[in-house]
């Protein structure tokens, strides 16, 4: 079943092919069947690391002798390594020898490469990177995260129709609501744009609750947020340093009253709540295949839930219900 | 010295009178002079609160009979209601009884009120709110917050002027480095506003550092951090909440590990670097006038602050060095 499998960029992210290998093989541990990985990089340096780690369990292992960096200017890199293990990725994914794409590596040159190399699924204007935190302990999924920082207001709409569909057949949310990011609750708020969307989103039939503020994150006001790629990644680098800002003085505090100790373990907590990690990393929706794209600092766990993520999204089929959703939409 | 009196709108705010007028007897038991604060709103409130408190201190009194409240659309508030506290408080700068105006009540109606009553600075296009945090220790300025939710490239540069003098005067940073807030480091990112805007800064003499992400702002990468006013209000309110959210999640963990007493202390210390009253509020820069406005649940501490930030800005003449660097810039 070449089209439920997952092309793993072995090379992407800062402890490449290391912590994506390691996550490889924890996914398997956990019940995946490796002969559904199909590991993407530097052939000899990808064995070597599984013969020192008890030995290959069934990934096959698909060439690629480039590596784009994590600094690398996306478009440039794209054109200059046409060998890149991101491109030879993609690659396998339009010729059909798997289904779904999973990377720590470079995220404009994965989005460059996938939405070109694979093209936009029936009926969608642009892809959106959807990114899902579980605040509150429900998952709450928003949406463009920067693949489109300058949207028109029909984009928007489908980032709802879009987050809706992601929400309810992965993350079994049973009627996903919809909010609109803005500076305040009333319809006539906000750009240009977000009053050109308001009026679309309320006659598109899916579950729209209106504007949301930042404020309304914390609560569980809506399921789904749609923003603007722009404000989509500023809030988005915004809200985890501030995380990982806030915990450096959490530390910091605890360390002077000797508290340390279980102080890490309390601040772990938090941390994986505020993680968009913890559901696997970020989604490209929209493009012609399942796209997951993680931070570059991922470790072997947050490898293994993004390949959870991507097997997740196989198995729901859930291109297909995007599809069909934005037909009847 | 009328000029340097601050019309104190003793009825905006969740706390109102009461938070209002005990951050005034605050303000002065801190050593601020009496005669310097004109209260304006219900007299006979703020006179019984008085009477039930010591006493009136030296307070000038200007009565105001209505009330805009927190949820009322400050448009139409304004229109409704021209004795209301804010407005009064706006023509008494506008007539010389006063030179600021210091509002913990409805923020649009005290943008809209300020910005027509007194009208703009010689050479300001629009007017900005700007807010300072002390995240790492050292103040760091942002605007706009969201007076000006879509500006234009040069307006950005004006707040960036703006925002330049005010931290230089008013908070002593010696020559203030600004950031423009994007989602990426090189000078091509960002949307056509950042795209233009970028070369227009990079020539405007001020110690331009080029693009800022969301990460930067918590390891002084600059002073001042110019964005549109969409981006600055959902920025702003989503770390408020975030603070509060996480500081919530930490005090339970606390409290699973019986450590509440200590930590409650703890994460004051943590609460007041994010939070922007601990600066004395928002500034409305650009207007004919100092204006400070700050969060409506301000208590009396907040109201102190936001008095001394009303008279620090007087007695450094903001206002005239902003004149002046926008007539040279």
């Amino acid at each position: 079943m070449p089209q439920t499998r997952i092309a793993l960029d072995a090379m992407g992210g800062d402890d490449a092919p290391g912590a994506i290998l390691g996550g490889a093989l924890r996914a398997v541990s956990a019940g995946m069947d490796a002969a559904r990985i199909l590991l993407v990089g530097d052939a000899g340096r990808i064995e070597s690391f599984l013969g020192e780690h008890g030995g290959n369990p069934g990934f096959e292992i698909l060439p690629a002798s480039q590596v784009i960096e994590m600094g690398d200017s996306p478009a440039q890199a794209l054109r200059a390594k046409p060998d890149a293990s991101i491109a030879v990725a993609v690659r396998a994914i339009r010729e059909g020898q798997a289904g779904s794409l999973v990377s720590m590596g470079n995220t404009g040159a994965c989005v460059g490469a996938s939405t070109l190399g694979l093209g936009t699924l029936q009926g969608v204007r642009r892809p959106g990177i959807a990114v899902t935190l579980e605040l509150t302990g429900k998952p709450l999924t928003l949406l463009d995260m920067g693949a489109n920082i300058a949207p028109k207001p029909d984009h928007l709409v489908q980032y709802a129709a879009m987050g809706s569909v992601y929400s309810r057949e992965c993350l079994e949310v049973a009627a996903p609501r919809v909010g609109l990011l803005n500076v305040g609750e009333e319809a006539g708020k906000g750009t240009q744009l977000l009053k050109e969307a308001y009026p679309l989103l309320e006659a598109s039939g899916l579950e729209f609750v209106g504007n949301v503020e930042g404020s309304d994150l914390f609560h569980e006001a809506c399921d789904v947020v749609v923003t603007d790629g722009f404000t989509g990644n500023v809030v988005l680098k915004l809200l985890e340093h501030f995380a990982g800002f806030m915990l450096g003085m959490m530390l910091r505090e605890l360390d002077s009253h000797q508290a340390l100790g279980w102080g890490r373990e309390a601040l772990g907590h938090i941390r994986r709540s505020i993680d968009y990690s913890t559901y696997g990393g970020a989604l490209l929706l929209g493009v012609n295949g399942v796209v997951v794209i993680g931070h570059g600092r991922s470790d072997e766990s947050a490898v293994a839930n993004a390949l959870e993520l991507a097997a997740r999204a196989l198995d729901t089929e859930v291109n297909r219900f995007i599809e069909r959703g934005l037909a009847t939409g």
